[in-house]
C-alpha cells in the first residue's frame, strides 16, 4: 500500500526539502543492499540529521503505520536493510559527525551515519582505533545493527562488545540512553546489547559510544602453508587453545589462494590451504617468542612453508589482498553472482565444517571458496552463481542450507556476522528452539506496530 | 502473606522431603546475604537438583503468585538474593554438577550452583580457567545473576561477557537455552546478555555454558608506591592508554595498605597510595618489555618505590593480602560492619573519585578503606559503622549516596559489580533515566505476575 499524500506532506515537513526524496533514482538507490536479495523500493527516502527529526519522523510513521527501514552504507550481506514493506527507508549517511573524542578514557562518540574507516583516520592522531572491520565501508550504525566483527574481533571483541552507551530512537518517537562510560557495570537490563545486533528491529541508534583500542606499537605477522585445509584449521583450533592471543587469525583455502597469486603482483603462495596470523603487540620481543611458539604448533601439524618476519608493507599487501578477495572472485567469474556463506562453529569444529563445505561444493560441481575468521570459528564461501538461473541457483540454496544446518548441529550458528536480516530467516527456529518466542514478544513489546524494519529476524 | 498449607503441599511434591524445609534454622540461613540490608525470612527453601524441578517449582509458584527468590551461595553485598517478599528461597547450591568439559573448545557446562574456586579447581588440569573473580566463594549463577568480575575483568571481561548459552526456566515454568557454542554470532536477538545480570529477576538461569581461557604460561607482578591517591591513579589510567594489556590493575589506597602490613607478616609496604599491577603472557622477554614500559610510567608519575620481579609465592602472598582485606578491615574495627561502596567511572575520572572519597569521609570523619579494580575503574570503599547507631548509620548512607551520584554524574554507574539488589535500586532513575521504564515493560513481558526475585532492582 503507497504512503498517502497526507503522510507524504506530514513526513515532508520534518527535514529539509532536499533532504526527501520520492524519486525514482533514490528510491532505487535503497532497494537493494550488496545481497542477492531481490530489490524492493521503498515510498520514500528521508536523510535526517538530528535524533530529534528521527524521532520526529518515526512517531509520525508509528501513528501511521508506516514501515521504517534504517539505511546505514547498504553494504550489509543478507537483504538486512531491503524495504521489503515499502514505507520510507531513513538514510543516517547525513548523520555523520563524530562528536567527541575523550582519548583519555578511550572513547568517541559518533552519529550513526559514520563510516568506520573514515572515523579510524580520524583517531589515528590519538593514538588509538575502534577494532572491528567488516571489510566494506560500513558505517558504525550498520555495525552496531549487525554486531559486525570481522578480522579483529579475535583479540578484540566484536562491534556489541564496545558499546558503551547508546541513543536509540524508539518506535513510538521516545528516546533513550542506555549504557554507562565506564568499562564496568552491574546496573540493571542490558539493553545496549539488546539493542545492538538487532538490526533496527526494536529502535533506531542514532548515536553510538564506542570504546577504543591503543594502536599496539609493534605488529607481527606470518603466512603458513599446510598441506591440507584440515591440518590448516586443526592448527587454528590449537593456537587458540594455546593461551596466545593473535589480533587476526585468518584461513584461506586453496581456490582462493590461487586467485590471490594469479590477481597480485606480490604474491605466489603454494597452492594449498594457508593461515595468516597477526599479532598485535608492546615489544619486538614478546611477539617473537609468540611467533615462536606459533611456528612449532604449524610444524607438528605439516606445516609446508612459514613465512615470517612480514614487514609493514608487506602486511599491508597481505590485507589488501584478503580484502580483495571478494572482487578476485567476482572477476574470475563475471556475469555470475556471489551467494556468501557466513556460518560460525565452535572452534573444535573448524576442521568438520572446512571439510564438509568443501565436500558438498565438489560434489555437486559448484564453484565455492572457503575462507575466514577461522580463529573466532567463523567461516565464508561465497559460491558463484547466476541468480537467473533458477535450477542452479537452487542448487546454491540447498548447499547453503545444508551447511547453515550442519554448523547448528555442531553447536554453531547461523550468522557469525552477516546478520539474519532475510537470508537467515529460514534458520531462526532450529537455531534458537523456544528462545525465539522470548525475542518475538520482546519485539512486540518495543514496536507493537510493527513498523521497525518489517519482514526482518523473524 | 504466608504460604497456604495446599500450596506447600504442592511444592513438596517437587522435591525430595530432605531437599524441603520450612524449619527456622533453615529460614534463617536464607534470610540475609553479607550486606547490611535486613534480613527477611522465606516461608520456604526449596534445594532442587534439576532443570525440570526448578520449573515445576517456578510454574506452580507462577499458578499461585508465590514469590520465588534464586539463591546461589548467598556472598552478595546489595540484599540480592533476600527474600524481602517471603515466598520461597530457590537454594540452587545442590546443581553443583560440572556437566562437561570441552578443553578443545574451551568451553564447560556447570550447573548454576557450582562454585567458581572449584570449578577452577578441576580446569586447573586443562590448562584452563574461568577467569572472573568476586572474590568470595560465590556460585557460577550468582555469578551470571550479578555480571561478577573482579580483579581480572580489565583483560578477560565480567562474566556476561563470557556466557556462551544458558538454560533459563521462565516465570511460567517454560524452559528456553539462549546463544550459542560458537564464539560469534549475530544471530536473533541477544537473550544472553539480557538474561545475566538481571539478578534472577526475568528468569532462573540453572545451567551455564562458559567460554574459558588458557592459564598463562608466565605470569609477572609489580608493585608500585606513590606519594598521593592522585598520582597513582593518574598512573592507572595512563598505563591503561597506553596500550598495554594488564591481566590485573589494583589500587589499594593508604589506609587499606596500613591494614595489610599490619595483619600480615610478609608485607611492609610504605604508608601511601599503592598499585598492584599483574601480567598475563606467554613469554618471560614479552612480559620483561611490558614491564619497562610500566616503569617509565611509574616514573614520570613520581612513583616512591617501584618493586618489581615478584615470584610465585610472593605473587601468591599479596593476592592472599589483597582478598584477605576485607577480614583485615573487620578485624581492625570489632563491633561495627562495613557498608561497602561500589562504583565505577571512566578511567580518566579515577583521580577525581578518589579524591572526592577520602575527602567526604575525611570531612565527616568516618573511617573508609579506599581500593579497587582501578583498571576498570571501579572504586569500593568499606566504610565502618554500627547499623543500629541509627545516626551514625545515616552518615555512612549519606556518604554513599553522594559517591554514587558524583559517579553518575562523571558518566559512570551506580554499581560495578555488585548488582542493584535492594541498596542500589534508589539510584536507578537517575543512572538510567528513561531506560528504566524499557526495562520495567521488560520485567513486566517476562514475569506479568512478578514473582521471580520481587522487590529488586527496581
Amino acid at each position: 500500500m503507497p504512503l498517502s499524500e497526507s503522510s507524504l506532506k506530514r513526513l515532508r515537513e520534518v527535514v529539509d526539502p532536499d533532504r526527501f526524496s520520492t524519486g525514482i533514482s533514490n528510491l532505487s538507490l535503497h532497494a537493494k543492499d550488496e545481497s542477492f536479495h531481490p530489490a524492493h523500493l521503498p515510498d520514500a527516502v528521508l536523510w535526517p540529521r538530528t535524533t530529534e527529526e528521527v524521532s520526529r519522523i518515526v512517531k509520525i510513521c508509528n501513528e501511521e503505520e508506516i514501515p521504517v527501514t534504517p539505511w546505514g552504507a547498504g553494504t550489509s550481506l543478507e537483504g538486512n536493510p531491503i524495504p521489503v514493506k515499502g514505507g520510507i527507508v531513513l538514510d543516517l549517511q547525513q548523520m555523520n559527525k563524530i562528536l567527541s573524542i575523550r582519548e583519555n578514557d578511550l572513547q568517541v562518540d559518533v552519529q550513526a551515519g559514520v563510516v568506520f574507516k573514515d572515523l579510524n583516520k580520524k583517531l589515528q592522531r590519538y593514538g588509538l582505533f575502534f577494532p572491528p572491520d567488516p571489510g566494506a565501508s560500513a558505517t558504525i550504525g550498520g555495525m552496531v545493527a549487525n554486531n559486525a566483527s570481522g578480522i579483529r574481533a579475535i583479540k578484540y571483541g566484536a562491534t556489541k562488545d564496545l558499546i558503551q552507551r547508546l541513543t536509540v530512537v524508539l518506535a513510538d518517537g521516545s528516546v533513550i540512553h542506555p549504557g554507562t562510560l565506564a568499562f564496568k557495570t552491574s546496573s540493571g537490563l542490558d539493553l545496549c546489547r539488546l539493542f545492538a545486533g538487532s538490526e533496527g528491529i526494536l529502535g533506531i541508534v542514532t548515536e553510538i559510544t564506542l570504546r577504543l583500542a591503543g594502536i599496539p606499537p609493534e605488529f607481527l605477522a606470518a603466512v603458513v602453508s599446510f598441506p591440507t585445509g584440515e591440518a590448516a584449521s586443526l592448527t587454528v583450533s590449537q593456537i587458540i587453545r594455546s593461551g596466545l592471543s593473535p589480533a587476526a587469525l585468518e584461513f584461506i583455502g586453496t581456490d582462493s589462494v590461487r586467485l590471490i597469486n594469479k590477481y597480485t603482483e606480490t604474491f605466489n603462495f603454494p597452492e594449498s590451504p594457508l593461515i595468516f596470523i597477526e599479532f598485535h603487540g608492546t615489544s619486538k620481543e614478546g611477539l617473537a617468542a609468540d611467533l615462536e611458539l606459533v611456528r612449532e604448533l604449524c610444524e607438528d601439524n605439516g606445516a609446508t612453508r612459514f613465512e615470517a618476519g612480514i614487514g609493514r608493507q608487506a602486511r599491508a599487501k597481505l590485507w589488501e589482498a584478503r580484502y580483495n578477495l571478494h572482487d578476485f572472485i567476482l572477476r574470475e567469474h563475471p556475469g555470475l553472482e556471489p551467494m556468501a556463506i557466513d556460518t560460525a562453529v565452535p572452534i573444535s569444529k573448524l576442521p568438520d565444517i572446512v571439510a564438509f563445505a568443501e565436500k558438498i561444493t565438489r560434489n555437486r560441481g559448484i564453484i565455492g571458496y572457503v575462507f575466514g575468521h577461522a580463529g573466532s570459528g567463523n567461516i565464508h564461501m561465497p559460491m558463484m552463481g547466476d541468480p537467473n538461473d533458477t535450477k542452479s541457483w537452487a542448487v546454491l540454496e540447498e548447499i547453503n542450507h545444508q551447511l547453515v544446518e550442519y554448523a547448528i548441529s555442531l553447536g554453531g550458528t547461523a550468522t557469525g556476522e552477516h546478520g539474519v536480516g532475510i537470508g537467515k530467516i529460514q534458520f531462526m527456529e532450529l537455531e534458537h528452539g523456544e528462545s525465539l518466542e522470548v525475542m518475538r514478544k520482546i519485539k512486540k513489546l518495543l514496536d507493537p506496530k510493527g513498523i521497525l524494519n518489517p519482514g526482518k529476524m523473524f
